[in-house]
């Protein structure tokens, strides 16, 4: 399949350019009879919109969306549900003085290499943008996987931390201190930390990355495939596929490299329900590729916004060397709208491992 | 899909459990009239097999393999190239004793949460003997992406790290330097510190964890895909699928994401054959998720081992507490063998990913 | 995957019930830059419609369409290319009288046994109106292919045939001789006897069924793959999931079976650029499964379309009888306005498996 | 994908060419814990199995098999099921004069315009030596969807009709009728003509087509997926994939396409279990490509086969003309060998839409 696609059984296709007719995606496999919550679609897009706080671009974006098709009087019809979201009348000219220019660390020169032609308006499917689509579906697959609760937070941006742990129950305000802030640390004075430095990286016009934290809690043992599609690779792959990912870790991660077997093993307990607990779970929830029924837990490296206000060396589409200098608006740091992004991906991830899951047994 | 197989163009499905007749891949999508070089199949194997060096497990496998089909003449046919691993007469009484209970960190219990029905010899399809299958796919998949040219190596063991840096050729010997010594570090003073690790390790009845690192040059520019298949979303699945693996770093990784965008960017500037390059590559050779002609870069974090040599708490499968004391041979350390699988999983996507970026242009 | 996508390489997925926002097709894998002629969609959409002929269904349809993505002055991007057809402001009311019941013949008992929820305005998935999205994807597809040439007819209406015989340069007014009458059968002759028949079948509140043929001309040797996915098995498969279709025939079909092999066999000769031709066709251009160069040929049985304007038994969803007068406008006869729908598949088999074809050597 | 797998979620690879290692199948998608019966897949290999009777080729073939993987203490354990066929130690001499000549309606010719390199030796993967792996995956997905019982038997030879009708239980004897001669037609008078006509022809050096019928019971309603992968599309595919398979209809077919609505249209009436039953069977058990619970009926017209024992006009891979005069053993009519073809593809088929199926509703 050409990659404008995700997933096997909960399958979305993402279509569209940042400009042109509009941005959607189909979302096929949604099991029928589901009683859709469009509002809990638009609360997640909020949360990824532009423009939602000062730490964000300022520049606004379209998101409401129109369901064209698969819900009948409220439920899903079990046939393709299509979201479609309108692109704003959005002024290419912004763009035209670097049409001929490759951006760098931006995906203007790979386009080019690959196709030939290329949409220079924004980014075409490389924008941002496509992220909206995304989301969406991802708000979607969240109901679809109901009772598991997925839940992502801002861990570093720069060099300044987060708490360590990953339960959002340890926190003061649960899940919600995610929100409580702009910069989606659930710690409020790493978060005001957080907060001070972005703002003074956009002052300076430039950029900055960091690390996103997630775990998914009620996720049924048994989810993953034991070989390629372990669910840890999926993850992996859901992960790595978002713009400006550079990293991936299923729970220990790159501390647990550094660790001997005798501290990482996560002891087996006896458990409720006839099931056995682990007292630790430096596994992130998953032992040879399949969930054990502890939480989930994963982080995201992101590097710096590509997009910054200063002369940068480059070449021109005939390999002429030039020099750039962007304006316009764009974010200083990525992290706080990446959140629900990262949230959006393991969901869909989870999704369809669950309707895979299905056909294991008898 | 089932999830034994990898690739949708060049496509491998990989079958057998490490007792029963045997281990086996079906290679699907192979160019017919390839000359197939069974001997280059055979040193790749040689590198994965347990027993090699006195850092190894010193258990031994069969992994001579037989060419079932695909092959006529010493060339491919554009048919299934098979290839068979008999198992070993291998003696399954060894795990006779634990086979009621769940060894920690280990894919007994997942498995037989998510199957009801378990192959409690040896570990079924979660075996790590499963990658000698990859390893003789990827010696094939090296042979049709030439001459791309894929090295990976010992970064770290536990906390010793070997040098910076992603230039084979600025090592002393060159590629060649990472088999010059049995932890496959390139440099020979890092290689003796991390022996020196292993066999303490190892003395300790203990296990130790790393990071691999992967270097793939003469990658054309345009390989890869725009969205959900961008060629580090690829090759981050294909990594995380790999046994004992916990993170990917895809060019600068976790250390990008606390960079500014001014020290991240990679500039462009002019170079040959009217194609730009870039001065520096943080990008680790792809952007916007499409290869940019410069070296692919990435990382992949292992766990330490499971299987250690001390009593440890678990359950059975009745979810009654029980101590586990593990017996047998099994590696302190599973960096050395790493190598060779990290580089088959690699060449296997970038394989992939070559075929189907000729239906990219008319 | 979800049944809503067809193709590998060339793909399309269709999305849209026959009541809602509207209908459409993301068609991913279309190679960049290619011209895309817009007024040739709109060509093979009109030769779709209903309304255009006093033989078909008076009702009239919006079919007009917007392109949403994958689109830049006026060249393909390789990204998804997306059409979006409207739904006229449709009359659900005409539907009402009979959402309790299941239409004989129809999809609403197997809608509704197999998804427990359904859409009764105008079969939803199931109406024909979905077959717009694939004319139009199928016209995507013939730009593709060219000078691949795809002509389609009717070869029978009832028990009235039209001329044996598969090269339209044997008809008076060559290929174009199909769109001189609105039966598309290219004798004028029998389509004067096929359109009085139909005339008659529909003053008596029935309808009648009949064959198509089709040839792709210009085919080069080599498109299909030896197995599971044979050129004609590709085709059966496109052909059976039209609405209506009950019935496949390769080269010589269900004829060739009743004959000797020592008739069948198509034997070889000399050809021009050092290739043989064979100098009969029962093969139908397809020899194990590949194209050898000689025209692809085939035909597609339909059924009597299942809406007649007389009274039957029936059940509604309470599985009690009771007895079904559909009222409305619908077509006496699909087989005009399946001639494009069968050009529309088998253009989009044809586009994969060149896509396809390019990976099956080094 | 590349051509040489079968379904989505009970996906089979197939390997192998009829001379080389051996040949084969991955059974990937198999439930775990399912107890196999190895005699049932024997049994059906029996059926399909060259010298079996006096009419068909006394070539003979070893078609014993090795279970590979996939079983353990006589289940299944959820893994890849893989069956392995040693080629017999088959003498390629017989092939060797005709390696430079194209046979007639055999895919040498195509292969080498595909390939461009090819095995000589038998037809490599075109050979029917392919399908054993079919009918041995065929009885392992009849025991994943009993109860659902598949029947195929042999309709007509050349122009011999054996009963109309589609129900087994009308024969004497009931469906064990169609074992109890050697051409598989269940009505004894007419098995000996055909039997007669199959000795005739062979007698002449020639060679003889016909067509099977087919019927799925106790199928299910809601099988099958609305658009692209009707269930008569899946079947349609599945069966025109086999060697010599010219045609496919579903239901009333060619025949029903020259009916009126009025006649065609099946009434629904009460049904049991609060379901609604069709009082004719016209649409074959499937309505709008989903099953409705009645019988589900196809027939598969097949070509006579193509290696006749008479001289032929074809030309030498340098495109001069030659004649081709074949020796060895080959069937005068695969119509026999191809019943239990058709039942394992239909199963197949089944398997596969029976595992989707699961995902279709919450």
């Amino acid at each position: 399949m050409p990659g404008n696609s995700f997933g096997e059984r909960f399958r979305i296709t993402t279509f569209g350019e940042s400009h042109g007719g509009g941005l959607g995606v189909v979302i096929d496999g949604v099991p029928a009879g589901l009683p859709l919550d469009l509002s809990a679609i638009e609360r997640d897009l909020a949360r990824r919109r532009p423009g939602q706080s000062a730490l964000t671009t300022p520049r606004k974006e379209a998101d409401s969306f129109e369901v064209l098709s698969g819900l009948f009087e409220g439920r899903t019809l079990g046939s393709p549900l299509t979201l479609l979201f309108r692109n704003a009348d959005a002024d290419a000219r912004a763009y035209a003085p670097f049409k001929d220019l490759y951006r760098p660390s931006h995906a203007d020169f790979t386009t080019q290499a690959k196709y030939g032609h290329r949409d220079w308006r924004g980014g075409g499917r490389a924008s941002a943008r496509e992220t909206v689509a995304r989301v969406a579906a991802g708000a979607v697959a969240r109901q679809v996987i109901a009772p598991i609760d997925v839940v992502a937070w801002v861990h570093r941006v720069g060099d300044i931390e987060g708490p360590d742990g990953w339960d959002p129950d340890a926190w003061e305000g649960g899940a919600a201190a995610v929100e409580a802030n702009p910069v989606r640390c659930p710690d409020p004075a790493a978060a005001a930390a957080m907060e001070a430095l972005i703002r003074a990286v956009r002052a300076d016009g430039d950029t900055v990355g960091g690390v996103v934290r997630c775990v998914c809690r009620n996720v049924p043992a048994g989810l993953g495939e034991p070989v390629f599609d372990k669910l840890e690779a999926e993850l992996a792959k859901a992960m790595l596929s978002l713009p400006a990912a550079k990293g991936f870790e299923s729970g220990s991660g790159y501390a647990g490299a550094r660790m001997r077997g005798s501290q990482h093993n996560d002891p087996f307990a006896s458990g409720p329900n006839g099931l056995p607990v682990t007292t630790s779970n430096r596994s992130g929830g998953i032992q040879g590729g399949i969930s054990n029924g502890m939480p989930v837990t994963f982080t995201v490296a992101f590097k710096p916004v590509a997009t910054i206000f200063r002369p940068q060396d480059t070449v021109d589409v005939h390999n002429q060397p030039a020099t750039l200098t962007p304006r316009g608006r764009h974010d200083p740091c990525v992290l706080p709208r990446a959140v629900p992004m990262v949230e959006a991906m393991a969901a869909l991830v989870l999704a369809d491992q669950l309707l895979r899951a299905r056909a294991s047994r008898p």
